[in-house]
This record gives structure tokens, C-alpha cells and sequence, in this order.
């Protein structure tokens, strides 16, 4: 059986024209002898309506309340799509979470998919062409139903075109694909007609709001081939593909940007261990994203300073975590700053090339722009800096690895 | 187990405010030591944009798929009553048709109870207190989910509540009982306090929108002890019970009218057995629900007169489809007659008592009104008048009968 997995986010079913549309997209694979499985999200702006409602009944639903809410935004996309191929005489069905069924663990809001059941789709993609299974959404072990988290739809069509060795797994989008970097900020950003896992891992943590982290590190780990392309546009998109051994990259995949950092950093805190674990773990209890960490060394073994950043929007839940530990640290002062954001200059180039984190350096030295904290990965060079220079340093970035068209 | 079946139609939920307020009433019930299963409509307007919006895709939606966008508005309303009763403290959940699960038959859009499963639920009220099941779905034995049709809830909460073997079900709604007659019309129309099951099931079909006619028939089946109250009140409500032989009853229960009907005459209609049943077999063929039927004794066994009410809105389909057979049929002229309602007067008081029938069409010469129709059951008397004429027909039947305050 040829079989492909095709998802359509928000944007792509944002009403029943739109709708409509996608119906014929899913005829043409159709028409070329595919079995076809779509994954759905719910219609653009459905979600956060749905969110609102359950937050006017309680400050802190009950979070299997609030899955039951918010899957329904799927389950109306996936029935109205259905309606709309039956109306063009594609034998077509939904099928929900439950009815898969796609099984996940019981942590509501944000499930983890443990089994997807194969056998009931394959039965009926032997009668029919389509089976719509809605997105976002699974049923635990206590029959309830569970949703995987925000932009969970990709994650649901990773795991499914895994689970059903599917040919391939096309991510349609309002975007026609994976570019160097931001094309709203950089004019000279191209469109990659390749890159990989790893790759694009590292853009989708840093910022570049494509596809869902986890649905990348899924499609990785079971070698899903996943495509990214335009629902409005008919482009060829963006391959997400493993790396060729012999692959000699020259250059570097991309630039991605993270707004809404914040900085904190802890000066004079007393150099003896445990104090990092002491730290970070009062941090992890609140689910807190830490991110960079830098200790600076201390020269007479006495005292540090410790940095991080963290979402802005954790700001006062760390503040006030992190103070009352102060005592126990016995760290001097508490100091944070809003105005910052994070670059990464991204490329698997940088296992084989030097010179890279030179480019980089330079490149924002010759502009002007401090750098607060760097981190660094096998792939990935981070930097902290102002806020104000941001389309600065994306551009001159762009530019200086060699990535304006 | 003291298990109380309580419902709530869509203005009693219509937005988050109202349903926190019905979560109160729900724990005045937990406060006296019951056992509590919620029967849920959707929110008031959701029902119809979800029709709208299953139109805006196809004329003719599939009807399996038709349910799956229709059954989310109880989905929601039930999963923000959970969360509306966990913030006061009640332990509840949320129960989906499927979970029940509430079995139907395959016949999607108006689908058939066959079996409600109670082990479940009745396990879950051991250790909790709320059991909140959405109402007007279920699930046919294709897994697939299904609805009841318009009015639906009614008839899952008397399915249920018979099941159970309830106590009682209570229908919460916008109005504060059962009514003599429409108050908007009559002004001194007075409330029941109890009503048979007979007498509220003519009315109910008569056009008494109070409860639907399906769910008062099948808690007649079941000797469910219904009551009708108020949301928005803190009243008595109406009763709804079983005749008592020895209730000598010595009045009329009330006056029933039911707009928007259309008379067809067929005129010179050739007096031969078999004609009534090629007419209104062709007629049932469209699903045209045909109400009062008269056929005029023929003089000479000649031809003879046949007249029938249907809803005004199958007035084209009618005419088409009997016209398609007036050459078999022989008829010479096809009448009809829009500007006409129907006004009953239902009461068991007629099994007993003679001249009802006279003081009906007495009242109504006496107020110059001309009769087009009449029929009758054994607790009903039908006519239909001109629409002209309704509000004064209503209000001195009302009168006539002593049921003026």
C-alpha cells in the first residue's frame, strides 16, 4: 500500500473555503493511486477560543476537563473535512483520538503518545481512500480522552506516519518552507530545499516556529521523511532528511532568533558544590525552562557569578523561587535583564569546519554588539545580546555566512 | 443509592456564568445527601452554528459526520460543568456518550437508545459525587458517535434516569412548568402542579414546547417521575405522573396551539379503495409528517373530498410529489390553505365527561371563528382555524374551560 501522511495546521483549514481547498490537494494524492491519512488541527484561532472558555469557568481547570474542551477543536476539522471529500466523491471518514485509537500516557495537556493501533485504519483504508484522524489529541489508559500540548498536531502526524511506515510525511503550512533565517527580518532569507534532523532540531528550539521540537526529534528517531511545504502555494517545500555521511557541507544551515529571554544572574555566590544542583533543581520543581548557563570561573576559589536565561514570562515565579533559597546559596545579589534575545547561527558544517564561532564573533564585534552569555552545541553557536540590535545581527549574520541569495 | 437525574437544557447553560450557577443548584443536591447524574444540552446558539457550519461545507453533509461536529457542543458544556463543580469543591467528571457508553442504532441525526451501560458510572458515584453525561449522543455499534436529533437531551435524560432506576429526573429549562396554555398569549394561563403522562404527551406534540414528545412517551414506558422547573427560579415546577384510577378529574389539563401548518385540499377525488394509501404512502416516502386527515363521506359513492395538514415548510414537496400522481389518483383540484394553526384542548377529563366537544365548538361560534377541521383522540380535540383568529380562540377556550386564575 502506497501510504503518505499529510497535516494541515491552523492556517490551512482556517474556515470551510479553506477547507475545501485542501480537500482538492488531498484529491491529487488520490488521483496518483495513494492511500491517503491526514492529520488535522483544530481551525485557526478554535484552540485559544476554546482555552479562554475553560479559563473563565476556573483559574485552574481540571486539566482532563480542559482536554475534553480543547479536542474538539479537532474533531469538528476532521468531520468537516470528511463532509467536503465525500462532497467530491472521495471516500472519506474521521476518525478521533479514541477511535484510532492513539494511546498516551494520563499527563492531560501535555501527553506523550505510547501506542498507535494500525489495524483498524488499514482495514478501512483497503475499502476507502481517506482516513482523517484528528490531531492534537489521544485516550489514555483510563479512557479519557488526553491532548499532547500546544502545536501537538505535528507530533501526531510524526507518530502516526511512523507507526504506519508511511513514504512520507508532508507538513502543510502558512510558510512555503525552512529558510536561513526569519524572512520577515532578513529580506535576503532563502528557502532550503534540504536540511537535516539535527538541523532543523536546532532551529525549531532556537525560534524558528515551523515545525514542533518534538516532532522533529520523533521523525529523527524513527526516520520519518518529512516535508514542509505551503498549503497556499504549490512550491516543492523543504525535505527534512538524515545526514549523508559524505555529505561535505561547506556552509551552515541557518539563522534562528529567540525573543522573550530573560537574563538573571546571581553574583557572588560561594564557590562549594552543590550549589548549581541546589539552584536548578528549585527551578525544575516549577517547570521552568532554563536554558543558557554560564559560570564564570572564580579566580581565589571563593565566590562566582552564576548566569541563565529563562522565558520572561517565568520571571517572578524564578525570582521569588530563587530568593528564597538565597540564604542557603548565600549569594550576594539578584540581578536580571529583560532586554535580551538569543541568536544561533546553526550548521551541521561546524563538526567538520573551523573558524565558525570566529565568523560569528567577529561579524557582531565589527557591528557593535556586545555579547552577554554564549553557549554552544555540536551543531549550534548561541549568543546573548541587546534586544536592540536584533535585526542587526541577524542580517549582517546572514550575510557574513554566505547565505543572501 | 439516592440517584437524583437532573437536566439542563441550552438557556440554563447558555454561557460560563449560568453554568457556574446550575453547579450550585447541582451541590444543593450533593447537600442533602444525593447521588447526582447531570444530563447537559449544549451551550444555547452552539447547536445551530454547528449545523451552519456542517451546511457551509455540503447540502448534504454525511450524516455520520454531521454527529461528530453536532455531539462537541454537549462535549463542551459537560467538561465546563466538571470543572465548574471541582472549583467548588464537588468531585465530578464529564461523560461522553462513548464513555458511557449510551448504544444507538446506526441511524446517524436521529438515532435510536438501545442500551445505556450503568456499571461504570455506578462504580465512579461510589467514590465520587457528580456524574455529568452529555446529553442528545451516543455511540452505534460501529463505534462510530451519533445524535438523537433536536431536542435530544430530553430523551437521554429519561433513557438514563430509567436505567439508573433514578428517584427522580428533573428537567431544568427557561420556562417554570407546564402551563394551562401558552402565558404569552393568555395571560391568566396557570400552572400545573401535576400533569399525566397522556395529557403532557398531547400537549408536548401539540405544540407545548416544554419537553420533547419522545422523552415524555418514554418516561410514560418507564413510570420515570418527571418534574419540569425552573433555572432561573426557585420554584415548585410541574409534575408529571401516572394517571391515578380513582382521580376523578373534573377539568381539562390545557389548550394547546401549534402554528405554521398548511391544509391541502384534494378536491373530486374519485371514491375507490386504495387511494388514502397511494397519497400519503407517497407522501411518507419524503418523510412528510402528515397530521390531521378528514375525508369527507362522498354523497353518491362518486368521488369524495380529502384534507390533510402538514408542516407549512413541506408545502412545495407536497404539492410536487401529488401532482406527480393526480392522473393514478384521478383528483381534479389540489387546494391549499397556509394562514391556518391548530388549537387542541387535552384533558383525560374527556374519557369520562361528555359535552367537552360542545362547550369547545360552542365557544368558538360564539366568537364568529369558522372550525376547517376537527379530530380527535381520546384525550384531545384538534380544530383547525384561520391564524387570524388564535389568540382569541386561546384565550376564551381558556375561559370557557375555567382554567382563568
Amino acid at each position: 500500500m502506497n501510504l503518505v501522511v499529510l497535516k494541515f495546521g491552523g492556517t490551512s483549514v482556517a474556515d470551510v473555503p479553506q477547507i475545501k481547498k485542501i480537500a482538492l490537494k488531498i484529491k491529487n494524492e488520490v488521483d496518483q493511486g495513494n492511500k491517503v491519512i491526514v492529520v488535522v488541527s483544530a481551525m485557526a484561532g478554535v484552540t485559544n477560543s476554546l482555552i479562554d472558555l475553560t479559563k473563565s469557568a476556573s483559574d485552574k481547570p481540571l486539566s482532563s476537563e480542559y482536554d475534553v474542551v480543547l479536542s474538539t477543536g479537532e474533531q469538528v476539522t476532521s468531520a468537516l473535512l470528511a463532509i467536503s471529500l465525500d462532497n467530491i466523491n472521495i471516500k472519506a471518514r474521521s476518525w478521533l483520538g479514541w477511535q484510532v485509537p492513539i494511546i498516551t500516557d494520563k499527563s492531560h495537556g501535555k501527553a506523550i503518545i505510547e501506542e498507535i493501533k494500525t489495524d483498524q485504519i488499514l482495514e478501512f483504508l483497503k475499502q476507502s481512500q481517506v482516513a482523517i484522524i484528528s490531531g492534537f489529541q489521544g485516550i489514555s489508559k483510563e479512557n479519557r480522552i488526553s491532548t499532547l500540548g500546544r502545536g501537538g498536531s505535528d507530533t501526531s502526524a510524526v507518530a502516526i506516519a511512523a507507526s504506519f511506515s508511511a513514504q512520507r510525511c508532508d507538513i502543510y503550512t502558512d510558510v512555503d518552507g525552512v529558510y536561513t533565517t526569519d524572512p520577515r527580518i532578513v529580506k535576503n532569507a532563502k528557502k532550503l530545499n534540504q536540511i537535516t534532523y539535527e538541523e532543523m532540531l536546532e532551529l525549531a528550539s532556537q525560534g524558528a516556529k515551523v515545525l514542533q521540537t518534538r516532532s522533529v526529534a520523533l521523525a529523527m528517531k524513527y526516520n520519518v521523511k518529512l516535508r514542509v511545504l505551503s498549503s497556499f502555494e504549490d512550491l516543492p517545500g523543504t525535505s527534512i532528511i538524515k545526514e549523508e555521511k559524505n555529505m561535505e557541507k561547506t556552509e551552515i544551515s541557518g539563522i534562528a532568533h529567540s525573543l522573550n529571554e530573560a537574563k538573571i544572574t546571581l553574583s557572588g555566590v560561594p564557590d562549594k558544590p552543590g550549589q548549581a544542583a541546589e539552584i536548578f533543581g528549585a527551578l525544575a520543581k516549577y517547570s521552568i525552562n532554563v536554558d543558557m548557563i554560564v559560570q564564570s570561573s572564580s579566580i581565589n576559589h571563593e565566590a562566582t557569578d552564576i548566569t541563565f536565561t529563562i522565558p520572561e514570562t517565568d520571571l517572578m515565579i524564578t525570582e521569588s523561587t530563587i530568593k528564597k533559597i538565597q540564604q542557603k546559596i548565600g549569594f550576594k545579589k539578584f540581578i536580571t535583564e529583560r532586554n535580551v534575545i538569543k541568536i544561533s547561527v546553526v550548521g551541521n558544517a561546524m563538526r567538520t569546519q573551523s573558524g565558525i564561532a570566529k565568523t560569528m564573533f567577529e561579524t557582531l564585534a565589527n557591528n557593535n554588539i556586545n555579547i552577554h552569555v554564549i553557549s554552544t552545541s555540536e551543531i549550534k553557536i548561541s549568543v546573548l545580546i541587546s534586544s536592540d540590535y536584533y535585526e542587526l545581527a541577524m542580517r549582517s549574520l546572514h550575510s557574513a555566512f554566505g547565505l543572501d541569495v
